[in-house]
């Protein structure tokens, strides 16, 4: 698959992110930098984007559909999720594929309209498998051979920004999201 | 709007700079880095720079306003304002705007003796009208293209602490602020 | 001993590799990036690397048996390494030759089998008897001067994995661990 | 004066390095990274170089007094400094300067015989009468003008680590604790 990291967007890249309805992010190392804060009784701190933030409420406000999909739990995942009104979060998930293709059936939506953010091993049946796949700088190099997009920007520090501006930008609806602020 | 980051600061910036009276800081992506630091029961720490709090302090001295203005609302923004003698600190605002026209009406400043440091897109309509619009070179790129000033310093590592030095430099309060030290 | 970092890794340094059936991983410096976060009462918390844990999980499914060898001793090592299944973890150790020994004794494994990762002055005694000497970029100069690998990814950021997956390529496991993944 | 980082150190540096017999370090900016990590109630965290520590222990092994000079006041620094054994900690101080002729009196060392890291404005008094003055790279502009070192470490990891080793090498005892770890 081509990795269009630092360069223009290939077509195919952008003709896959204009069907995405359902965008599925992985948690520590796309939503964080993927460090993992151990307390005395387990980990106990995850750091969050507030760009990312935002980026999330604009996609869902603009119609796509986002989803948490990761192998471990956590509570502060929970509360954040919360916070962003995030409607599916899927945590402990051992079979990232089957949870995938179940929340897609009970959707009813298909593959090819799916993207999915991912770093790590455990996240390739997936992404070989979604419309959209996409991972940061930071993951591990047989999961960047394997996506469409890599972003620019870090994990944990815009490049969830970076994928929900590229999706609304292919699907037309970025430039008006961004006109109310420039009203 | 002109962005100089990396250059000499066009003649238009210091004159912008010059006028200053009241200077309002996002907190989130400005006066930290933008990681949102959540712990089991929602978020549990900020981190904020010394070099931007000497900065803002002697920004105070020198007689300019200091204000924050944050979406978000943070006990930790409440103790670290207040440590710093920061005088206004308006959190948990929906409407950025409608707090800044209000705080200037109270304080009876004109827009264009104010500035604002901002990162994100809700930041717009205020970065827009204020009379020195600034960034740190992390914020997002449409806000980076309509602010006068891109600061070289990242953001919750310097970005305040450049931006009180040159509202002090275009004031001609700093050298004077620096000569006590140099005693 | 040379040190390959950023280049072809030497034949020597793959033969050493090979011969790995016991590896060991310092803690601060090499699993974390060297910081050491304190609160009132002391040390506080641990920044380790989703990255490394994943690494770490692989090498040893492939046979490779995985210690901890730390001079410091913490709850949150305790739970982490607990947590990923790490049979050996030895903290607090003042004498980290003569622990290194005591363990390649009881495990019945010799010097020549044994890979370790350090950053500083205490882990040069165990680095330069091992078979496979690592260390992390910014691990002292002295330390990366006596290593047979230093790696490019950085401490608490990957530089386990590539040291895992390092092992596992010259042993001729990585490939089917990889294929799983890409069924 | 002159500004070494990242050349040869110029023989009037080594000179002033080999006088030192007491050697202060600020710490927020210099010890750390320069981040206050403030939580509900107020400072919560600090982080320390694993480096650094290890550093300040070889310096006070080989003869030279250590103390921390700092502005703010924080148990974290405490609990560490008892730690290290530093066995001076002024913490909470508002005048540098007369702290650090008291400290030089009671020890009976010159001002020549001091060296002293900082990162701010208001270390500049001391900067400028101690001996070997030290900053790291990402101290206020104006301090590094004023210094005598500018390290190439980063404040909080490293820096006070790369001082210690400049000391202890300019003195001649840094060889020899090398030693130690490669007999």
């Amino acid at each position: 698959m081509g990795n269009n990291a630092g360069g223009a967007p290939e077509r195919d890249t952008l003709a896959r992110a204009k069907q995405v309805r359902l965008m599925l992010f992985d948690v520590d190392g796309v939503l964080t930098d993927g460090r993992l804060w151990y307390g005395p009784s387990g980990e106990a701190l995850k750091a969050f984007s507030a760009l990312d933030g935002h980026g999330i409420k604009l996609a869902m406000q603009s119609g796509i559909t986002v989803a948490l999909l990761s192998g471990r739990s956590s509570p502060a995942v929970t509360v954040r999720a919360a916070e962003l009104g995030i409607p599916h979060v899927l945590q402990g998930v051992e079979d990232k594929l089957a949870s995938f293709n179940q929340l897609r059936a009970s959707l009813g939506i298909a593959a090819e309209e799916t993207g999915f953010a991912g770093d790590e091993l455990v996240d390739l049946p997936v992404l070989r498998r979604c419309g959209f796949a996409c991972a940061p700088p930071q993951a591990h190099e047989l999961v960047r051979g394997h996506v469409h997009y890599v972003t620019r920007a870090p994990a944990g520090g815009g490049a969830a920004r970076e994928i929900c501006d590229f999706l609304m930008s292919a699907q037309g609806t970025l430039d008006a999201a961004h006109a109310k602020y420039l009203a």
